[in-house]
């Protein structure tokens, strides 16, 4: 339905007022009719379309007709499709047929549109679709904006979208364009004013910069055309109270008599989506891995270099005075991006962890064109803040549901009294961005708990396009009794490595207290595995197991027992191993053998780097220290159903 | 796909494992296979369906095969179906053909389900629908839950959810029954442990109370069989940070050795939906009219009471002492109610407006079955946050959407600095109610700034069963006008009337600033008339203009001239209009004859009552002063498609 205006017609003189295109006005003849009036007639002038609607039906006025009967049912709708040339060009008289009556004198047709991109094209074009709705899908529609929240002037010390300046044409390109289209008589647009507003509540949500307006004058003369154009950007990404929807609207007030307030007439309405913070699985190529140089990781640093130039991938090394010898660089941030149809960047998500790499984002990721967001906890953060908790699966299909973007996985308590989880402000904030519903695993029975212990995704060039790495006290155990029964019991462990203990084949399979904690770990993934199997769509065959150890500290967490397999650095095809030190079986480690025997055949390539002193012994391995930028999904995520 | 998890088997000795009704057992037979076998047999004891996955199709193990081969993608999956009468009674057996291997040896059945009334009926039974989702419709699933914020008990000073304690058996029947299922082996329920959970961050919004158990065990012997009955109450509405949906689980944990942390193996869940709050129109019938006694009201008391006599309700008068000589009952408090399939009583949702009124919802609304929602809001509320300006439509439709129990209507600023509106606290509520969606409307051209200066809703027996009132000035001067031309120009208002200027109807009509300012007026309710007509689907038949004046204060804002007849009280058929105190033509009021024509042909009965010095000098009318509780919708809000 068009959006319709009453217009009352006053017996005394003649009515002028507005029309503005796409509109109709709906003219009050049976209020402005004497009261013993039976019958009117209405006449207009070409430029006017005259509709009668006569029992609910609207019928076009023919010009021969010239006498209605009056009912209380009686509706005059008028609209115009030329635009005025002049004021009051156009004219509708009403009155008792045969008589004269109250008549709108001055008709001019005036063209108020706010567009956006809502085509999702890249570019504003005029658009007749449903620019107040935002619809999901290949077939939906409504414009988006982008979290300006990236640093392009490298002097300012602040957010893009902190500032109240457009420091750069740079900064301009994160912001969605916002067109304001008005023509008509030039009076209208002097005798009128225009407002530019936002729903109540959302203008913290948005800045607006007026990015000037192109004016167009025919021949000098009064018809007024203008383009005004507003850049948009978006100050808060969507959270737990912010569904991302920002609607602008423009209204065209009329200016009564003196010291009244001015009237609304038009209002046209353009609906924004803050697009959604997104996070890339492994699958995705690599664009930057990151490492931490600290006091005696030199040789890791080393081997993560020496497999990402392997991978044709630059290294980001964050030198020492920046890392404050803090290595996990994997705990304290999460690589993201967001995307609108006209640009795309990266975003840093700064986790509550803050130890010492807690200035690095800001300081050294944060700049042109790479975002930074970050989320408030209110208390202290806890080991399953950090972000080796906070992993992304792969594209997946569940139950015919399809989740193009993958699914967040974020490891959790099992619920009871005084179990560690995620603070909250970053789970609503990560459930808000809605494009990779996260699901919850259970990862509070590891000491440091987090997810990225016992799972990993790995490329593959059958099936789902992936594999599920998940560590296994089973695998393990089977291979070590494998080995045993082919007489190689006495083969030990931690080879070369100094003042560590080796022990043997034989005694892990004889440690009955390491026996049970491992069939005790082994249940607590198992329970994983389910969950994934179900969250995912995942079949066994889509799931590899890891032979691999764990072991129970004072209050009874899990430790990986020798260096974390699963906790790899996935570069395309190249993995980055933990060196496992497993025992030696005809100069080979069985360990390193197995996990080659499972992956080598998809076409990947094992490198083991040994992290044993410089990461493992202090409860982490490859991929707790390390962190990787991957490109963007091709997908878009507009284009998800939701 | 049923919950499934994964169980290894331990080639050393048998495992014993608990299966729970409805999932299936995966077995690791894969795992626990020697490196060089390729083949293997599987049997189960009668109560066991054995079924091996191969190539991705299931098939149920049928007796006769003992060999099937042992791939990477061979699965074996295991349900049972009766009740297990004790510990240990199935086991499936797994090995080499012909050979033994790894063994099933306990395999138990039990039934853990945890159940609310997700089919809606009001009691509690076992379903298979999913009821982890919650979905609305007609043919709509999924639990209810009611905000316990009556007060059964009145000694108590608080709501009932606001105690920790079940006070009565009133106080259960407001809250909905969850029941926990258990069934099997008597040792299972001793050896593991069943734990009840919300998830995090829904702690704050349900309250949850045991109601004890009810035991069964058959013949003395080992089984086990209980229900054990909880009672939910909400704690919050819905609001802009809370769905309104909180989910349900229950666990049952494995404990595995002394010092370890227990595993979960079974989860399930069940959702519930707060019910939103729910406004009342004018259209539903009357049960308690609300009016307060002030010092110069006795004469509008006894006219409002004799009115509500003839509908047949009663009335309830709030005594001096407590209403401290405010008068504004419809500002103070909105009446609602809320519903779930087991109960349903009225909620009073006190308005942030505190003056006199202030202490009367909690001291003397609240109470047994009669509940109560308030709102904080941040700053000092404005007049536009008193619940005059708190209005609901009858069910409409609009353009095919269905609002079956009809619109909120909200006044609003129009978009400038400095315009007054409603607090965000009570909006964000109001929206997030979701089964009325509101509507925002201009009212802050008003000087009180209510949408009921301007609209009101009365029965009719056609049409939407509806009309909607709005308040008209070109209809009053239309009519002013015919009257004149009739020669009654000199006829004067405000006959009767102590002290009051007696303007006549030629000296209104030659009024040219009154004329000016009752213009704007018009076009002000106009645009509100353009915005009612396209969000509640209106034709102009479903309107009808009440003849009304309005004059501007110092600002320019508006009063109305004479009392504000829409402003009126709707008991079923009967109006309480406030007398115009209009012009009298052959003795009659010519304003009070024009409403009789426009109304009493709906089958309405006008009473006209007099409230020039009580409340209209105070800028309010009849419907500013009295209150109504009606009886809720006979449409149930979940069977609504939202």
């Amino acid at each position: 339905m068009a959006q319709q205006r009453r217009v009352h017609l006053c017996t005394q003189r003649p009515t002028s007022t507005v029309c503005v295109l796409g509109t109709e006005l709906s003219l009050d003849v049976l209020g402005s009719a004497p009261k013993d009036a039976v019958a009117f007639h209405v006449q207009g002038t070409p430029g006017v379309k005259v509709y009668v609607v006569h029992e609910t039906q609207s019928v076009k006025l023919p010009s021969s007709v010239c006498r209605w009967p009056l009912a209380a049912s009686t509706e005059v709708l008028l609209t115009m499709e030329a635009l005025s040339k002049d004021v009051g060009d156009e004219k509708v008289g009403a009155g008792r047929p045969g008589g004269s009556g109250p008549s709108l004198d001055d008709s001019e047709l005036a063209d108020v549109s706010l567009d956006a991109d809502t085509s999702r094209s890249g570019s504003v074009g005029r658009t007749m679709m449903d620019k107040a709705t935002w619809t999901w899908g290949p077939d939906g529609h409504g414009a988006i904006l982008l979290v300006n929240c990236d640093r392009d002037d490298p002097k300012s010390r602040v957010m893009d979208n902190r500032d109240t300046a457009v420091r750069s044409y740079e900064d301009l390109k994160d912001m969605s364009q916002m067109v304001l289209r008005t023509r008509g008589p030039r009076t209208i647009f002097t005798g009128h004013r225009l407002v530019l507003h936002v729903d109540f509540g959302d203008a913290d949500k948005v800045g607006v910069f007026y990015g000037g307006s192109e004016c167009r004058h025919q021949g000098g003369g009064p018809r007024h055309q203008e383009e005004s154009i507003f850049f948009v950007e978006g100050l808060s990404f969507p959270d737990a109270s912010f569904s991302g929807l920002v609607s602008f609207h423009v209204t065209l007030l009329e200016s009564p008599e003196k010291g009244l307030l001015e009237i609304p007439i038009f209002t046209d309405t353009v609906v924004f989506r803050v697009a959604p913070w997104i996070m890339t699985p492994n699958t995705l190529a690599p664009l930057e891995v990151f490492v931490c140089s600290v006091e005696d990781n030199e040789d890791f640093v080393a081997a993560v270099s020496a497999m990402a130039e392997e991978a044709k991938c630059p290294v980001t090394i964050c030198p020492l005075p920046e890392n404050r010898n803090d290595r996990w660089i994997q705990d304290e941030v999460e690589f993201g991006y967001v995307q609108a149809p006209h640009k795309t960047f990266p975003v840093v998500f700064d986790s509550p962890r803050d130890l010492g790499l807690k200035d690095f984002p800001v300081k050294s990721i944060l700049g042109p064109d790479f975002g930074y967001v970050a989320r408030d906890v209110l208390k202290d953060a806890s080991s399953l803040d950090s972000f080796g908790n906070l992993e992304v699966s792969p594209p997946v299909t569940v139950g015919g549901k399809e989740y193009p973007l993958g699914r967040i996985l974020i490891g959790s308590s099992f619920p009871r009294f005084g179990g560690r989880r995620m603070a909250r402000a970053v789970r609503d904030f990560l459930f808000a961005q809605r494009v990779q519903a996260p699901v919850e695993l259970y990862s509070d029975w590891l000491h440091v708990g987090h997810v990225d212990e016992f799972l990993s995704f790995i490329p593959a060039p059958d099936r789902k396009g992936f594999r599920l790495l998940l560590a296994s006290p089973s695998a393990c155990y089977q291979l070590f009794k494998e080995k045993q029964e082919q007489g190689f019991g006495e083969a030990a462990m931690f080879q070369g490595l100094q003042a560590v203990p080796k022990p043997t084949i034989n005694e892990i399979l004889a440690n009955e207290v390491l026996r049970k904690f491992n069939s005790y770990v082994q249940n607590c993934i198992s329970w994983n595995r389910d969950i994934l199997k179900r969250e995912l769509g995942l079949a066994e065959q889509d799931i590899i197991d890891i032979p691999q150890l764990f072991q129970g500290n004072e209050q009874a967490r899990a430790n990986a027992f020798f260096p974390d397999m699963v906790n790899m650095l996935v570069l395309g095809r190249h993995l980055g191993i933990p060196k496992p030190f497993g025992p030696l079986v005809a100069g080979q480690c069985c360990l390193e053998e197995r996990v080659r025997a499972l992956l080598e055949p998809l076409g990947l390539s094992c490198t083991f780097i040994n992290d044993y002193f410089s990461y493992h012994v202090l409860f982490g391995d490859v991929h707790c220290g390390t962190n990787v930028r991957r490109k963007p999904f091709a997908f878009k995520w507009w284009r998800m159903v939701l």
